[in-house]
């Protein structure tokens, strides 16, 4: 009736929460001494190979994050279910800092910033308003939509684009390889919100910064990914800021992470970076969720947001 | 049946506009020739001393901004109705002022930027979301409450103060000086959105910081004025953040405007300064709210957002 923690940073607030979370269970780590045939769940993020191996009572897999890319590659992934985090705590994050990086964006805050070094007085006559910008958001799940819903609600033309069709009040939502070019057409700031999947790999690339909206309030087109850096070719996104394709991008997740301390993306006076941190999995909400997932299952329901292993979310 | 615009910056912008929007009017402007006895409305921001005076027919004066205190101090000010701007697009302006900067201080921004600009990845375990920030809301009218239903929709605790009782769906609001102090006692993040009057004038200051919550998630409380400069008291400020009574202050108005290049304020690592641009008055937009109004007064019905002169707002 065990749980396993598999965490790759400080384990002890995990550890903690679960505890108080799982009254009466057992809460093992790696590293230590524990009964491998005890393990009825892991929770973990980006086990080390082998790490899972040889837990014949296993019954099932919980990801401590929102994506499950760092599992699907795993080699001899056990064979139950994965059950990733959708819970508000995450999802009002993400909302937070898309809802904060547009309004910097829609309200030139830079130049304001900048301003104030130089003890500029910044004349601001005719500033666009929410309503001029389109925010197009790649990837209509949990948290584009509610990430979308908040930026209506605070003004902005908002459309999404999913995988499969979708109908959701108050929004166009374009979905599939045919729509999508008809989506960045009416897009000024591109969110990107998908997993990482063999599908969406390399996917933010300059064919497709290409595509969006010219003719838009804010100078040219602008990224915010706080999807995975896997999504996104750095070499493209830094050659389109420079030639104009791109107006600015703000990055929370990058192709290696840390971001290495030779990447020009630090230095690029038009990039913002974040460190993977537009929505963390703050540990009690993450452990009251996953507790929540197996007192259900335990009382005969089944687990919610269970991963698709072919579509690979 | 003329309107006389007379504003202090660029007028062409304005003339514009109100020909756009009131077809078949004369619409004149200061320095020029016209027929005094012609004028039947005046747009105005800030008119210098005698400029409103011997227009006989006169029949209303609005005020091209939100706030009246320019034309509540001058001299021989007309005995007509004053009608002030309240409109969507400038209250929608001010809420994303409002939401940016709440934003801003909850995810500490500031220490993302200046980790980014030493090439630093930072952690980030375990950060606060909206909803353990108590955000109190000074001046619970048009403005205030836009702003109070888009922060609490982001997750914000959020409260309200004002000078009469008023009951609003979703919110505690505290009125009067009897309450005050037990709305300071809950605020994290102050926001002050009074008009300037002789009741508010100086009203933020260190007596007043003193009262703000010291056990809140942020490490401190926080101003942001985006009201009028008139209502704080910049050295009380300075010296409030530098001894610990305030975290940080987002000042968007100031005792004088445009802040004088010598203000210590500037280059207060802790201080953001916006050019007084929460919410402009867009022209477009205001001469269509001003143009109603005189569609509605000539077919009898009553102007909007008429100014108590009694009260000073
Ligand atoms: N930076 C951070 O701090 C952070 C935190 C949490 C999560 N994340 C990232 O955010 C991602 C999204 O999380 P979520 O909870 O919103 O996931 P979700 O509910 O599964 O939603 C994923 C969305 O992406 C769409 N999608 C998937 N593959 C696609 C494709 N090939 N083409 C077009 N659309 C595709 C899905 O389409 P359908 O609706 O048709 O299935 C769905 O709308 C996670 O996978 C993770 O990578 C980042
Ligand atoms: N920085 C910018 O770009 C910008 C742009 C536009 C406006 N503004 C400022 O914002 C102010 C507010 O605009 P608004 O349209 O929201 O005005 P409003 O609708 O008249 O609301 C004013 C609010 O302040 C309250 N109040 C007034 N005197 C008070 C006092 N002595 N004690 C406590 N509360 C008091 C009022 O209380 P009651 O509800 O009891 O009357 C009301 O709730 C304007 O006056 C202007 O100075 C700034």
């Amino acid at each position: 009736m065990s749980l396993l923690v598999a965490v790759t940073w400080e384990t002890q607030p995990w550890v903690d929460r679960f505890t108080r979370h799982l009254p009466g269970r057992e809460i093992v780590v790696l590293g230590e001494e524990f009964d491998r045939a005890s393990i009825r769940y892991v929770a973990t993020w980006g086990p080390k190979p082998g790490s899972l191996d040889g837990l014949p009572n296993l019954e099932a897999v919980f990801s401590l994050g929102a994506g499950v890319d760092h599992l699907m590659g795993y080699p001899g992934l056990p064979d139950v279910p994965i059950v990733r985090v959708a819970q508000d705590d995450l999802t009002h994050r993400m909302s937070e800092y898309m809802v904060m990086h547009c309004l910097l964006y829609l309200r030139d805050h830079a130049r304001f910033a900048a301003a104030q070094r130089t003890k500029r007085w910044e004349e601001d006559r005719s500033p666009p308003i929410a309503g001029d910008v389109r925010v197009g958001i790649m990837g209509f799940g949990v948290l584009g939509q509610d990430a979308a819903f908040k930026l209506k609600m605070m003004g902005f033309n908002v459309a999404g684009w999913s995988r499969t069709p979708k109908s959701v009040e108050g929004f166009k939502v374009y979905s599939g390889e045919n729509e999508f070019d008809a989506f960045l057409a009416r897009t000024d700031i591109l969110i990107a919100l998908v997993p990482l999947t063999p599908d969406t790999r390399g996917i933010l690339n300059r064919s497709l910064f290409r595509k969006l909206a010219r003719d838009g309030r804010l100078g040219g087109p602008i990224l915010i990914n706080a999807g995975r850096g896997g999504l996104q070719v750095e070499s493209d996104i830094l050659a389109c800021l420079d030639d104009g394709t791109l107006k600015a991008a703000t990055l929370d997740v990058f192709e290696k992470e840390p971001l290495p301390e030779n990447s020009p993306l630090w230095e690029h006076p038009r990039v913002t970076i974040t460190p993977h941190n537009a929505a963390v999995s703050e540990p009690e909400a993450t452990a009251r969720y996953i507790a929540d997932q197996i007192r259900r299952y335990e009382a005969g329901e089944p687990f919610q947001n269970v991963v698709d292993r072919t579509r690979g979310y």
